[in-house]
């Protein structure tokens, strides 16, 4: 095996794939390892890693002079790239698995492993070929826009459960049929839905799935910037096709909880605030909150927001924030990190806050962010 | 009390402060509050902050419009004035020993407690009333600059041993005698040594102490970048005096180790090499150094250093930078973290890396840093 790449463009490569490391000790001792995949007839270095649930594909540009495969210790790998000098690097692989990689004066050797000791999918090999047939069986491929994906997955999954006794919230839902396509998160506290807008699909498309969030957290890091995602979605498992790479992630086999009846159609209260200064308002606020609830109080004005907060051992906050309110003045109380998650969630300069009852779901929106709304439960007071 | 100050410089006085807050539970848990003081003929709030042994006073230039005095929770007290919009910032302190911050639209109320429960030393008193007599009985003062004191500090004590075993290398030891004047630390592997110019002193000034790590490292981070300090050193005690404020500490009642024999006098090998080309080798080479000594290996070549480490499970590494060498080649091992806290301590674009036999120390200077001395022992190999 032999190749040259970029130091960037393999550093770049080599961080995505590490996403996929197994993140707890293993039995398997070389899925701790990124497989490495220089093939003849290509034109980039493919790099693969997995712990079973997701793997991470990952293809760097490169000239390469020798076909090979071999696995290599994935952190101890990009621990020596991250080094490197700027510039042009070579990889030679060795019969006894040992990577040697050159870089102006540098040499540096890094033991690996056969590449036939790694637990390789059969669907990766699809990938790599650029198969146009569906990797996996049963499914229909649709295409969105990567920067669109990657965003409705940010502002998404800030509303996800991270409780792993209730797995099926510890993900997003995505459902795609004729009347609605939706992408949402729950943890029970807060909700965050996104219409889910696809470029190309067939008719017959009907999904229904819940995605881990560990993938999404990798997607919503990693995705390009641009140009578009190609998605798979089967019974059990999804893949995430790109230009450069792919991702992949079993799915989370259970029952989503029916949220339509949680988002609410029609609110008395409309208000209109700028998104910074409301922002600034509760972090000057939120230090005195109760420790254990985070509650906030709001007290809704007819030109302001009057922000409070109390915690007996410590001492109160006071804040206010101009704001265009439509509707009779109200007090209601949110939980401080909730409110936050869902301002930063946001992406405009002003956002809309609607509100019902006293004990009813409110709903952050904003110009900025179509087809976004993060919904949040009042605390009781 | 009442006072109004910015909230930049308020907020610069308590980060200043909470310095000196305990690091450790303690049972007086008063000393967890930072106490605020507000003479009436003052110019400035005066905050202290004290664990017993060291402590900081930092002085807020303010208008006082009511004389006062409490103490409030120096961490809560920071979390609450960093979140407060820029300008203006009114303190006002009730009967009940709370602390009103007005800003803006912005009212935070923390709960604080009577100043008399606070152990102020007397000689804290002193500083506030800038008193020209020295505040440390039997201490002549003698007068340093600020940043050249600051720059001392913080390039001697990357070498102060960590280990509270060894208390008396908890610290940096001050020697001042006609001689000889020295700003010394040591870990026992290593040892960071800077002359030690003092711009004013009474003829009589000898003096042989040990500070501490922890008020030294507060100085190298807070003391200010220009202006002078009054420094008072006691049998037991040392106070710093600035403009703007106070560092107080005990002194380690222990004897410091004769390090003089350690210091070589003439060296046979003089070695001239770019100190950041020599780091990027050194980082490039240290991932494949032995985890446990952390050992890399120099080959000093005529006209470059050979660098290399190797970890038979992981593999090696290699690189090399150009150099003038002064004298025969030469193998020799150092511990990588060490050598790369030296050539960050020094400042210069080059420097002069100095060896004798295979065993003894090295030095490693520049031209940058007027004074200053980073020894190193070898690893034996």
């Amino acid at each position: 095996m032999k190749a040259t790449v970029t130091k960037s463009e393999l550093l770049a490569g080599i961080s995505r794939a590490v996403g996929a490391l197994p993140q707890r000790p293993t039995s398997m001792q070389v899925l701790h390892n990124i497989l490495l995949d220089c093939s003849s007839n290509a034109d980039a270095i493919r790099l693969e890693a997995t712990d079973m649930e997701i793997a991470s594909i990952a293809e760097i540009p490169a000239t390469i002079r020798k076909a090979g495969r071999m696995t290599i210790p994935g952190k101890k790998l990009l621990e020596s790239v991250r080094e490197l000098p700027d510039g042009e690097v070579t990889l030679t692989g060795s019969d006894n698995h040992t990577l040697t990689l050159k870089s102006g004066r540098a040499r540096l050797i890094i033991r690996g492993t056969a590449a036939e000791d790694y637990p390789t999918l059969p669907i990766f090999e699809g990938v790599q070929s650029r198969e146009s047939a569906p990797l996996i069986p049963g499914s229909v491929p649709f295409v969105v826009e990567a920067a669109y994906l990657k965003e409705t997955i940010r502002r998404t999954i800030v509303a996800a459960s991270k409780d792993e006794n209730r797995s099926f919230l510890t993900g997003a839902s995505l459902v795609i049929n004729g009347e609605r396509s939706h992408f949402v998160a729950t943890d029970g506290h807060r909700l965050a839905v996104n219409d889910f807008t696809i470029v190309s699909k067939q008719k017959k498309l009907e999904i229904d799935v819940i995605i881990p969030l560990r993938i999404l957290t990798e997607l919503a890091g990693n995705l390009p910037g641009e140009g578009s995602v190609e998605v798979q979605v089967g019974e059990t498992q999804i893949l995430f096709k790109f230009d450069g790479g792919a991702y992949y992630s079993r799915l989370i086999a259970e029952k989503y909880p029916d949220y339509q009846k949680i988002i609410p159609k029609a609110l008395a209260k409309k208000i209109e605030v700028s998104r910074q200064d409301f922002i600034d308002t509760l972090k000057c606020v939120s230090p005195f909150s109760n420790p254990r609830t985070h509650a906030l109080f709001l007290s809704i004005k007819s030109d302001k927001l009057v922000v409070t907060a109390e915690t007996p051992e410590f001492g109160e906050g006071h804040d206010e924030v101009e704001a265009e309110v439509n509707g009779t003045p109200m007090d209601i109380s949110f939980n401080s990190h909730y409110l936050l998650d869902g301002l930063k969630a946001l992406t405009g300069d002003k956002l809309t806050f609607e509100l019902g009852e006293k004990i009813s779901p409110a709903v952050l929106t904003s110009g900025s962010d179509e087809g976004y709304k993060y919904i949040l439960m009042p605390l009781r007071q």
